[in-house]
């Protein structure tokens, strides 16, 4: 068998090629390791829940309405660490650069990162470099890798019947927007990556209520996150179509493009299960930061196995998890 | 200016885009940051000693003798990690994938990750995996971090004078056996990589003595390393060319190859400074364990600021960094 691109799209297809990628009888450092393919893994050390991931970044183009590599190379990992419930510390960055790149193009991009670090509240602090033959590599590739502190770490499977189903703003945005602006595509107003760090509506929000659960919608988008949480959970999932929150011009380029705004990357997006009590707490935290403005509880969590959206005009319909990303290197 | 294949070389030139590459303001997480340019970073949390490492890897062929980009991909880190005095606990693997790899090579790579994973007493307990269009990437890259503990870290900033060197075994040999692979040569013997997790060695090393420093020998090999130790430390070194440990077969086709064995990079060995009173003990240690069978005291730490050497015919003469690796996509 050989790798496709379908394998790397975050959708299911991407199952086959997971198993012989965690074939590891190395995987767990005693706390949430590789099996639970969650965001993160949780390490338990000396009395602290150490959370550690890595996000490789290949997004084409570089620079992007709305962000670059470098913004979101620092989002990816700080946001994979925030979802798992962690403040986030300290990242590596790990460059891989095509000979003939632009120097002032990388200093763009570490200047991009440093602002994205800022907002983050997160330092890099270590770092790798590889410079290899012009023609073998398309560019340039960062990975980052990242450590942060979870006082209450939170999972990918943890949703409870009866949560209510919380997006912390529009959907779509991303992915719809680098696609647009990739074919070129005037759509009168112009779209914007929505490339974030969702730790300080998360840090909010976690002092405002109960999270039971949480995952950022990245690739396949939040049709892929919300049946991710909702398999790994053994619960159902009620979507309200209209409480879900998407610019009217995203939808109006995703249609155009025939694309699902529910099934391409956000990356500044958060989705979560929380307690009903503490809905009305939660709610406000996140919307009193600008990246989480436009928070809406969209559906709840209900018994069953599917995850179903009653639809505006009155009827319902299935939310699958998409088979592959519809838009390759977005992240 | 554009990035060329120097800059990645590991040697001298490389310090004019790590200008570009290290211009954070967040480079910092509380303990030894970025600016350090050590092996790895050094996080203080909650009382233990948390040490941060990434490495990207590009080794062409995928596989050769004596290992391949599994392997080397864990040791790697493991080493950066074991190398800062911490014991390597958990590490993340990211897979950047052309289209149309085979499945089956990447069962291998993962299987001699595992393998490596347990010489090491680590495991991969997260991961990422990106799919790109065939052409835009020569097979596959893996990126490793990891995290480590160290409960009493070690730097490559630390020589005293009077320290005596240590190398834990032969010199030379990754480098020049990749290339003489790759370039098809005959030796009569096969050469081949010494890529081996140095955790344990340096285990049995830190019980035995004090190590005031260390360091891994990959990228511009030996003479890289001891120059940036000796530079960092406000020191000079004097070697005993008698004394350093270089197989025959790699002087011979390093000689036919016109390249330095010093020059290029090492994968499973450690360079030390240690307490003169130790040096038995130490020495010891690390001859107990296979990996350490060829350790041999190479010289003392003096004052000055340059790396001499002590010639077998009765000369001297300076070790210099290279200004770039004689040898890319070694590692």
């Amino acid at each position: 068998m050989k790798v496709n691109l379908m394998h790397g799209a975050g959708g299911e297809v991407m199952g086959e090629l997971l198993r012989t990628l965690t074939a590891f009888s190395h995987n767990n450092a005693g706390g949430v390791g590789l099996e639970s393919l969650d965001d993160g893994a949780i390490i338990p050390i000396n009395g602290s829940n150490i959370v550690l991931t890595t996000d490789s970044h290949v997004v084409r183009p570089l620079f992007f309405p709305g962000g670059d590599i470098g913004r979101l190379s620092v989002c990816g990992t700080v946001n994979d660490l925030a979802v798992m419930g962690a403040r986030p510390i300290a990242l590596t960055s790990a460059m891989i650069i095509e000979e003939g790149f632009s120097v002032d193009d990388l200093a763009r991009i570490v200047a991009s990162m440093d602002q994205a670090l800022g907002e983050a509240g997160a330092s890099i602090v270590t770092g790798d470099t590889k410079v290899v033959e012009r023609g073998s590599l398309d560019g340039i590739i960062i990975n980052t890798a990242g450590i942060g502190i979870a006082l209450r770490p939170v999972r990918d499977s943890t949703l409870q019947e009866g949560d209510l189903i919380i997006a912390s703003g529009t959907l779509g945005d991303h992915g719809i927007s680098i696609l647009s602006y990739r074919e070129g595509f005037e759509f009168g107003e112009t779209l914007h990556s929505d490339v974030a760090p969702v730790w300080p509506i998360i840090e909010r929000a976690l002092a405002a209520g109960d999270i039971h659960a949480m995952k950022d919608p990245t690739r396949g988008g939040f049709a892929a996150a919300i049946n991710e949480m909702a398999h790994k959970s053994g619960v159902g999932i009620l979507l309200d179509e209209e409480k879900v929150p998407i610019r009217r011009s995203i939808r109006s380029a995703a249609d155009i493009l025939g694309i699902d705004p529910l099934q391409v990357a956000n990356e500044g997006k958060v989705i979560m299960g929380i307690a009903p009590e503490d809905a009305d707490a939660i709610l406000s935290a996140i919307r009193s930061h600008p990246t989480g403005a436009d928070a809406a509880i969209i559906g709840e969590v209900i018994s069953g196995s599917r995850v179903v959206m009653q639809t505006s005009i009155g009827g319902e319909r299935f939310i699958e998890p998409p088979l592959g990303d519809p838009v390759p290197r977005v992240c």
